[in-house]
Parts: structure tokens; C-alpha cells; sequence
């Protein structure tokens, strides 16, 4: 992996009441567009083909993977090279990568449409993304809320949630999404074998219920909190996020951006506080931010 | 949920050279198509727009909320019914689901250029794709292979993976895909934030080094196995995979039909046995296929 698979960031580590300023170190997310350019030479074209939300590093091997194990390729000699490229939308060229067949080559495209990633050029760069939710969004671009949560809640939330996941007892293998008031009752739980199904879910039964913006709760993911996850609560005006599992980098910018409340690694009486901190409370201090900011 | 969340199947569990017979519960992965059904009375179309793999079970709040999420509705009030439907491809027709808008509302599918699955109406049956990947596949359809692995070793992997996996160590937040050999050494390791793209990953580099199909290795998996995973794995010809977490119930199926082993929830010196166990060796035990059918 190259040096730009993780990134460092400055966070609040919650433990027993006890509040610490902290280094976290997060695995980088970033989209990754793959473009296949193929036909005889003076006829060359170029198509995109996917975009991935990936980890930087083994972007080739990535790219040259998916093309075999979607049988858009048959083989490596079919591929004359793979190179990162730039492209005038993208910010970063890493996020491009573009896949060279010998010209005699025909792509088995027809493959593809089974499930492929469609995409707008736009879609490469993550803040290109961000933009995107910002305008379509009835929900994101609000005033300063007054949600708050306590410490002594959040450490509730994991319990309880197992508590009520029924088909994660029986399988060992579900995805769960879970939303409680800011006083840690359980409104709705929703499981499935993909994350992004079971938050789609909740948030479609709360569409139903007529509940949107959903303020005053608080999110409970989990897993680990990927972009796409931050984006779908940002939608639906969720102010707290808190996930079993470690944020990816692109999340945390996201919830940055929105200033949403996001809570990692909430497990055993310890969480991890990555954006937004004036909205969590815990004894003896009055909001986390100024715990944090405490002369030592 | 619904009743149709799970499944049970008859599997062979091992620990600590111990082989029992055993009925465990999978988690249902299928996939579900999401129709649109839009437009003024009298010039109503019908638009694909998602093919996503779930657990069935509050299908209808999944894909509002799809909708809602993806910001190609904006409020409940767009939505005028939402109903499973029959289409002759499917056998199945819980598997599709249409989502009829009010005859005055415009959905937004500009906003949905960024990140949806196009398909053919035959990737709605998980047979249906079960069947493609037997056609376009140049390596999954051979004879009998003599590829086979002792329980010692596949205790040993996970341990080998953890030691290994430097970004996860880092961040706490990613997935791998590992390839050993039946000897159990460590031939590659990719991490991703996406379980997917560590494994094309693997397969590209495996590609590149021009080492497909490939027999006489394993595959460990850090977390669940998917049907995706399952199916990327038999594009490159893998006979043997082993998963920390739990498969899903079109894992298991995918794998059953291409007569490749698959092990879910090794870990701590255990493991469960899903299909193929004829390639598990284990001591006292010629294969473990006549252990669990030795009368009682």
C-alpha cells in the first residue's frame, strides 16, 4: 500500500468519563473512476466503466481486477496498460485510472450491465460529492440545532440495540441500523446484509411515519461508517451519528461539512469523538469541546 | 422482519477436531429490483433504477427510502403506492418492487447518475446470475481438482492475516482479502475500506502475475462472504475460501453449485463447513465429508 492509505486527524477518546485530545489515525476513502479506453488504432475510445468508493494504493491491480472479475476482460494480455490519468473535473489524478486494451480487443461490455456503477464525471472527486448533497439536500443547510446527548446514554446504545437484533443472533451476519431519541430509546431498527439496505430502510420507514428532519436522534450504525452511510442520515437530517466501528476519512469530512455530531468505535464504555463535539455531554464536564480544550 | 430473513441449512461444524453435523442459520441475501413508475395519467413509464442485493423484509420502506436517500424524491407525498410486482422474468416477485410516483411529480433522476446500478432484468434472480457467471467464467466449469486443506492449517490463517493486515492495525477499519497457499503461507494481502475492492485487488495482482486459474490456494476473507465475493473468487478459478464472518445464503448457494469449499467463522480454532467439505482434512478424520456421516 502506498504512504496515502491512512490519514491522521485530531479527536476527542471518551473512556470511563474521562475525556482526552487524541490522534486517530483513519483509512482513507476516496472514489476511484475506472475508464477503459479500446477499438483499432485511429478508432480508440473511451468509456467510463465504474466508480468505486476505494482505499488508495493497488489502484491498477484494482482497476485490472474488477475488469476480469466482471468478465469485461478475458485475460492480462488483453490489457495494453493501466495508468492513473488526468482528467480535468478530478482534483486529485489518482482518482482516475484508465485501462488501455490492445487494439484488438473487444470488451465484453454486454457483461457489465449487471451491476455497474453509472456516474456523471463529477462523482470522481469526494468534494464534488459533497456539493451534490448540499444542493439536493431539503435538510442539511439548517440553522444551529440545541441536540445534545450524554455519555451515559451513548454507552447504552450498543446494548440495547443487540438486544432487539433478532436475525444477528441467529446468523452471526447482519448489517443493523438503529434510531433513538437523544434519551436512548429505541424508535426503530432496521437489519440487512448490506449497511447501506439497512439505513435505507430505516430512513424509508421514517419517510413513512412522516418524521423528517429527523432531529432530536441519534443514529446508531453497526458497523464501520463508510461516506455513503454519513450522506444518506445527512439527507434525512440526522444530527448524531454514532457507529459500532471506525469512520473512514471521507465519512468524517462529510460529517465535518455538515456539522453532524460523529461517534466512533462506541463500544464498552469508550467512543471516540471525530466531529462535532458540542453536542455530546458527560459528568463533570459541561460539553466535551471544553474538556478537550482545558489547559493541561 | 419477515419469516423469509433466514434460512436454515444442515453444515458441518469443527472445533478443536471435533466434527459435528449441524443445523445453522444464514442470513437471506437476495437481490431486489427497484422499479419507477412515473409521469401524467395516460403517458406513465416504468424505469428500472436499482438492482441492490438485501434480506428480504420491509422491502417497500427500502426502497422509499432508496428513493428518499438518493434524493429522487424529496418528501413522502411524491410516492403514490408502493407494491412487489410480477414481471415473467422473475421467479420470484418478491424480488421486484415498483414505486408508483403521483401523476405531478417529476422524479430527480439526474441525482441518481452518481452511483446506481444499471442491470438487465435477468440479474434480478440470483439463479439468473448464478447462471450468466457459469457462462462468461473460463476456469469455474473443470473436472474434479484434488485441491485439499488440514484443519491445522486453516487455524493458522486468520492469525497470519492479523499480523499482517498493517492498515487495519492502524485505523481499526478495513477489510482483506488474503490468498495462501494449502500449505498456508501468504502469498497476497490487499486491504480496502470496501470488501469488493480488496479482493479485485488480490485477483488483479494474481492476474498480473499471470498465476490464473488459481487451484491449490485459499482464500481467507476478513469479514462476511457475500454472493459477490463468492463470485469474483470463482472468476479466478478459487476452490477453497474461508471467511471470518458469516456467508450469506446466495454465498452459499453460488458456492454449492461451482463445487468450491466454503468455511465461515474461523476463528479461535474453529470453523463451520458450508459446502464441498471433501477438500477438509482434518486428524483422526480421513476428510471430514465421512466424519459427519459416520452413524452416531
Amino acid at each position: 500500500m502506498g504512504a496515502n492509505s491512512t490519514h491522521s486527524i485530531r479527536i476527542i477518546k471518551v473512556n470511563a468519563a474521562e475525556v482526552a485530545s487524541a490522534i486517530d489515525v483513519l483509512a482513507i476513502e476516496e472514489p476511484l473512476e475506472i475508464r477503459l479506453e479500446h477499438g483499432p488504432d485511429g478508432q480508440r475510445q473511451v468509456q467510463n466503466i465504474s466508480v468505486t468508493m476505494r482505499t488508495p494504493g493497488h489502484d491498477a491491480e484494482l482497476a485490472n481486477g474488477f475488469l476480469f472479475t466482471e468478465s469485461i476482460i478475458k485475460n492480462s494480455e488483453d490489457i495494453a496498460k493501466t495508468e492513473h490519468c488526468f482528467i480535468a473535473c478530478a482534483e486529485d489524478k489518482e482518482n482516475v485510472i484508465q485501462v488501455s486494451l490492445a487494439p484488438d480487443i473487444v470488451p465484453h461490455l454486454q457483461n457489465a450491465e449487471r451491476n455497474f456503477y453509472t456516474t456523471s464525471s463529477c462523482g470522481v472527486c469526494g468534494k464534488g460529492s459533497i456539493n451534490a448533497i448540499r444542493t439536493v439536500s431539503s435538510f442539511v443547510v439548517e440553522p444551529e440545532d440545541s441536540d445534545t446527548i450524554q455519555s451515559s446514554v451513548l454507552y447504552q446504545l450498543p446494548v440495547i440495540l443487540r438486544k432487539h437484533q433478532r436475525i444477528f443472533e441467529d446468523t452471526g451476519g447482519l448489517h443493523a441500523s438503529a434510531l433513538f431519541t437523544t434519551m436512548g430509546e429505541l424508535l426503530l431498527l432496521r437489519e440487512d446484509v448490506g449497511r447501506h439496505n439497512a439505513l435505507d430502510k430505516l430512513i424509508g420507514a421514517a419517510l413513512n411515519y412522516n418524521w423528517l428532519p429527523l432531529r432530536q436522534t441519534i443514529l446508531l450504525l453497526s458497523g464501520r461508517a463508510s461516506f455513503e452511510l454519513i450522506q444518506k442520515a445527512a439527507m434525512a437530517g440526522i444530527n448524531i451519528i454514532a457507529s459500532v466501528g471506525a469512520p473512514s476519512s471521507l465519512a468524517v469530512q462529510l460529517a465535518q461539512e455538515f456539522n453532524i455530531t460523529l461517534i466512533g468505535f462506541l463500544r464498552d464504555e469508550r467512543f471516540n469523538v471525530y466531529t462535532a463535539a458540542h453536542r455530546v455531554q458527560i459528568p463533570r464536564y459541561e460539553t466535551i469541546m471544553s474538556a478537550a480544550h482545558k489547559p493541561e
